[in-house]
């Protein structure tokens, strides 16, 4: 859990027309501080993470890379201490090639590259792949991992690579990518749009057959950032992507102007129940159980566990018409099969019932909205 | 300006499941408390129009359209009253054919209706087209037109006319149309999604060539319900909506849940410069100037005229990333002449500033968003 500087900042380096928004210590110094007067920190978001156009265009005298001297004045290593010395953590970004902004590029300095960033005090790196012959990945990024390692500093490690496979309609052998990296991006990423969240959320229902079972402790798959507070997303929307990435089990990071989150939207953002549903300790990656009329249904089996799972249950629509839908599933039909029943729990609001296998659970779903449900197994 | 129950409210008739929503008597009158109670009368939205579902299954014994008895349980004409004692218009719905949701036809009852209407005290009817063999639309909607005049009681006549045509690929006979209805849509209805106002409004833009010139005082070309207030826009789209309903002359006819609109919606719907503009005096609909670089620029002439005209300037985009994009553009470029220049007022905003003809407007448009101003022209 974290944010990040890309989907809301992308590459602005013009600091003298745009100082509260280019990519500069300012905006991470800003940032963490935000995170933690606004509560985010508390809920969970701890990682502060630079994205691309962090660079100066050349590396040191020493062959290190170096950030941009203007917009970073004083280093990268004290940018991290200010983080630490909020108690958050701090994530940065390279690339194997050049990057996709054009900023150096890694491969051929990866064991230097680790060690800079454990030495500046990085706790997580996301490292992309940009302009290289996508044969390279399958050595750079399990070396780069492994370098990593070596220094000793734990640093999550975020991939990029099965995104670059899928682009090219190529297979991607997840259980090696479980194995080198902490997260991976599996599809294209996200824009600041509902078509692209839509997309995104359909693919990760049609390919969970793939993917789900390499999700686990410490191994996830990413289906990118969240955007709420953004510009492109309505309520409705926003409620429905924080639904589906906690069903996914998916890295909480967002990206958007924490100066700009309109209260009800950091109320989605700051669901506690939400949020715990997303880090269940399980850690089990949810699927698509049901898409019939416009609507997706959606389980997550999470704790507690009595005999058999509890779950998570989201209806998801991608219906416009503008009166809410009226569906109807049997609690059989989608796997809830526990005999004594379930407690039902609507996140978004107060509602509370029980119901038991042989039952329906009937929702009406707003459009291009959610309902989302905790289901809490009885004995 | 005013109200339709269909975008939002479709043909919800269970009204023991939805007695918030069902068409009926109930959910007329409520609208038009809040219409007036939460400003919105006094802002310009005055018609109350009650869309497809309202009838009985039957005519009367004496042929006549007649309300559903159970949901209409105090008759149209009591209705009626209940809206006019609060100073607002009264709209209703009919179809040449059987309505869209299989309510009784019109085309062989067209004097009998308008005289039902008349009696009723309408003030409003919107004629649909579902169902029909479309030639006969070229008789039957001047025929209605007529005979709502020989009512002698004053109807504003909506046509859906034209977009019967265009569905077809064929051509409308727009000073035909013109003639006959006060106003009529154009293209697709528009659903509760940034992607299908995204189509409406880039239609309007690439035809305003064929249809700009139809439009003035009592004529006027019709985009579709506001669906501001609803599921699928956000704060920048909804924004986006009014400005460009507010360039293309275009009827504000919200389709929402007036209980249920969020403060800074409202704002939009209530904006006092936006609505001028809308329905400034001049009746001269806008029109897209430019598009590039997923930006689009749109002018429309309004008042105040001193030797040349004041303009309303609205820059929208279709841009998803999620960095607002800065653009510039030339006055003289987008027909803004006048030596003298003009007071430019943001719309969204507080800035006022003026320019002259060989200068540049520049401006940062947010992701899905618009910057709209009124460029009041100087002597």
């Amino acid at each position: 859990m974290g944010w990040s500087s890309w989907e809301r900042f992308r590459c602005t380096v013009d600091c003298q027309r745009f100082p509260d928004e280019c990519i500069s210590d300012r905006l991470f110094r800003l940032t963490a501080d935000l995170l933690v007067s606004e509560g985010y920190a508390e809920a969970g978001y701890k990682y502060v993470i630079i994205d691309d156009c962090w660079l100066s265009k050349k590396r040191d005298s020493k062959e290190r890379l170096q950030p941009d001297p203007e917009r970073f004045p004083h280093g990268m290593k004290q940018l991290a201490c200010y983080i630490h010395s909020k108690g958050l953590k701090f994530g940065i970004y390279e690339n194997c090639g050049r990057t996709c902004e054009g900023y150096p590029e890694s491969k051929d300095h990866l064991q230097l590259d680790a060690q800079t960033f454990a030495d500046w005090g990085v706790d997580y790196v996301k490292l992309d792949g940009c302009f290289v012959d996508i044969n390279i990945l399958d050595r750079v990024y399990p070396a780069f991992g492994y370098y990593l390692n070596q220094t000793g500093r734990p640093m999550v490690y975020s991939c990029s690579w099965p995104y670059y496979y899928m682009r090219k309609g190529l297979k991607t052998d997840f259980k090696k990518v479980s194995k080198h990296c902490n997260l991976w991006r599996n599809y294209h990423e996200i824009e600041d749009s509902w078509k692209r969240l839509q997309e995104i959320i359909n693919w990760f229902g049609e390919n969970h057959y793939k993917i789900g079972k390499h999700a686990g402790p410490g191994h996830w798959n990413d289906p990118d950032m969240l955007i709420i507070g953004n510009y492109g997303l309505s309520l409705e929307q926003s409620k429905t992507q924080m639904a589906v990435w906690a069903i996914l089990a998916a890295p909480l990071i967002m990206s958007n102007d924490l100066c700009a989150v309109s209260p009800e939207l950091k109320d989605i953002l700051l669901n506690e129940e939400i949020i715990a549903i997303n880090q269940d300790v399980l850690g089990i990656q949810g699927k698509r159980v049901k898409k019939e009329q416009g609507i997706s249904v959606w389980v997550r089996p999470i704790t507690p566990v009595r005999y058999s799972h509890s779950y998570a249950v989201a209806f998801t629509s991608n219906r416009d018409y503008g009166v809410p839908y009226t569906y109807s599933v049997g609690l059989k039909e989608i796997g809830l099969k526990n005999r004594a029943g379930y407690t039902f729990k609507d996140l978004y609001g107060d509602e509370e019932f029980i119901l038991h296998p042989h039952e329906n659970l009937t929702v009406r779903i707003n459009p291009s909205g959610v309902v989302f449900y905790k289901a809490s197994v009885l004995v």
